[in-house]
């Protein structure tokens, strides 16, 4: 019984601090790092790699749109080859900065918009699977249970780990119920601590209308740029663990998932 | 008997376009690639790589300061440890991007002022030197001829291929004239030819003054940014194969040299 | 009979060269200048604002969306007030500079995907109206004839100068056809020339099913991206002035027509 | 006895956070508002300037070397028509944006490494100077008293408002100690009020060596970066309001003064 906790970290940007980078990577096994074009910059990225390894947090990528203004969450329609290229560069700017650092990237894990495209869009989650594939750096591909994204990592070949949301609302398709919507973001500890339980029990996704659709959960997405949020992170961890799941790095979960 | 000749690619960016790529890469061994900090974007990096490596062309990072619109040739002070991590993350983006199209990047040539500046400052050189090293990826330094950075490459135990240039008239110190001296660039085809021929033969960098300043010269840099300078590039070729010299790739060079 | 011919210029960047603006400032009344976002620079504003003074040639502010990379025609979401702050920024940007130069911003026209997406969507193009109106300058909208974007000016109370294509074919619809359409570029100098003077003479846009859609016409768009394109625009005008028209100022079009 | 109180307002970007703009919009007269260069975005300068003139305070343009990850600290060297033409840009980017909210900017103050240089520069301080003049929109330039900039500010002919720090101690020549230096910079409300009162008894800067180097000050420039420096601005405020001194805006001060 083993799970793998993963949060965004890293996205400061310049002079400007965000998130609570200290606190979630006592929390975390996997940190998805941004690399530079929503946020995060070369010296916030070799300074969260520093920090990831001396906490023994796995560092990924978190690749998106070039959009720093509006931290990649912003529709934006590139073509495919510059899209690829984008998702190739980014990987290897974080993997040469982890390699000075004596890390690895482990995984790849797309942010905002791009990850929002590529939940529902085979395409855009195909251009995605393939440049990290191309890569030829054995990357695992950290993607949303039940997305295209997920099926274009399998038929890319990749190792593809599932994530799902403790503290997000699903919809009735297994998406993510918009934010704007009532009730889309679970703030009470105790509720995402009863929502991660339940996917993990019943082994799916839980919709908003009480239906489970099922699926593998290798990893649970948490949250820190609340001190609320982090602090639910921590207790969901202790939780996990208290119910006997051994928090592990993706590539021990999906060994022996 | 082999010599490099390299020149600096990939400078285009976005709907912009620089440089006749296609013309350098009949003459030219070894590729600079702009990383997109000076010039080039992550589609510009691909398509410049793909070119090379259709014309059996190495390829190298050519990393620059953050300054698109100066073209990385504004001098700006960067601090040591974001200088580092700028030049990873340059390096990193393009071994990704070389990996996706089954190249990979064989040597780093600092741009503009970087180059300028770690031409000079032994403590600029050591940052570019030693972040180099740490990608742990077996990367050749291409430094100028009796320069700061060739010291600190050899100080940081790379290996370090030494330039010259056939088009630039040398100061007594060994740096480059300053291009609004007059004589600094040398526009007839053959004076550049002359001078490189000169320079391989007494083995060193001739300055303006006529003196000889010994130094091994294991690559000659050629320019392609105007019709006439890729025809002098082309001539030069011609005329060093004509002499006995054999163009090779840069670890072939430093293997023989 | 005054006709006024319009053309996109300063969209240089940095070290990149684009356009042919000496040849354009021969031919056009109002130059769209590009201020920063898609393309153009400060310095280049300054260099083409004051090209525009000595060709007297009137100057506009040709707005984008913020794309370098992707030179304004990356489709990308932006939110109301952003869009709008976005617009008045790059409008004041220009109005400086030419100020400085002993000239005035005479109209705005939206660039590349900011102007489709605001010749069709009537909110996009009320929050473009609404921001050029509250510049408080007395600017004028240079919006394609039978677009939300003219629609939405009127209604916001400013002056619109109506503007068509002579090297573009149109859609049932009034909207341009693709770019990837079969003969949806004119690139005959000649059929250029004839659908200019078939708009004009039979007061309304042409579509490629040979309708006549009425509208005012104030202003023809020419381009000068490549060396055919400039000499167009040249043959143009000599064949409109041969007609009888008198190449003219937008607010002088506006007041006699 | 009227004196005005300064501070660098708007250095929120996109979705970080930086500054308590509404504490200090409670206690100065005047906001230097980023715009866009090194802080500050178009949406972020908008809401910014809607906010000053909800609380009544002036705003100015705080223009900046182009360098968003910097913050506009790190020095780089452009050409004069280069900073001109930025500076004009900014201006006039911010001076839209004003209009629109129905205000007007008031005054110009250089940030950051472009304030260093401007400080003891005088080629850099004519640049300034005059772009400021030559937007034509009699506006105020408000330099640190005793600079290079103050006096190409009086020789263009400009409205010149010279600053003194109340926090910053001043080295013998009458510039800023450079804060790695002990005492450089003063967190003791205490001291800074009794800094500020003895500058305005004296008439003067005042050294760390005890002198007074004689000027007018017309402004005292505070800062809000932390919560400690916003309640020791609201102090030193009402410290000046208690001595009979009365807070204006800079004309006012200008025209008393």
């Amino acid at each position: 019984m083993q799970i793998n906790l993963n949060a965004d970290l890293g996205e400061s940007f310049g002079a400007w601090r965000m998130g609570d980078d200290a606190a979630l990577l006592q929390v975390v096994n996997s940190a998805n790092l941004a690399c530079g074009f929503h946020a995060g910059d070369p010296l916030v990225m070799t300074q969260t790699v520093r920090a990831a390894v001396a906490a023994r947090v796995e560092v990924g990528a978190h690749p998106a749109l070039p959009d720093l203004q509006g931290f990649g969450r912003r529709v934006m329609h590139l073509a495919p080859a510059e899209l690829r290229a984008a998702v190739l560069y980014q990987i290897g700017a974080l993997a040469a900065i982890a390699a000075s650092e004596g890390a690895r990237v482990a995984h790849v894990k797309p942010h905002g918009a791009l990850s929002h495209l590529s939940w529902r869009d085979a395409a855009t989650a195909r251009v995605i699977a393939e440049a990290v594939r191309d890569t030829g750096a054995g990357l695992i591909l950290l993607a949303p249970a039940r997305s295209a994204l997920a099926e274009a990592g399998q038929a890319a070949g990749l190792p593809v780990a599932l994530e799902a949301f403790a503290d997000r609302a699903y919809a009735a398709d297994g998406t993510l119920a918009p934010r704007d919507q009532p009730g889309a973001v679970l703030t009470d500890t105790a509720a995402c601590i009863a929502q991660a339980r339940a996917m993990l029990a019943r082994g799916g996704l839980l919709t908003a209308q009480g239906e489970c659709l099922p699926t593998p959960i290798h990893s649970l997405c948490v949250h820190g740029d609340t001190p609320h949020a982090a602090a639910t992170a921590r207790a969901l961890r202790e939780a996990l663990v208290a119910d006997g799941w051994r928090p592990a790095g993706l590539a021990a979960v999906l060994a022996t998932g």
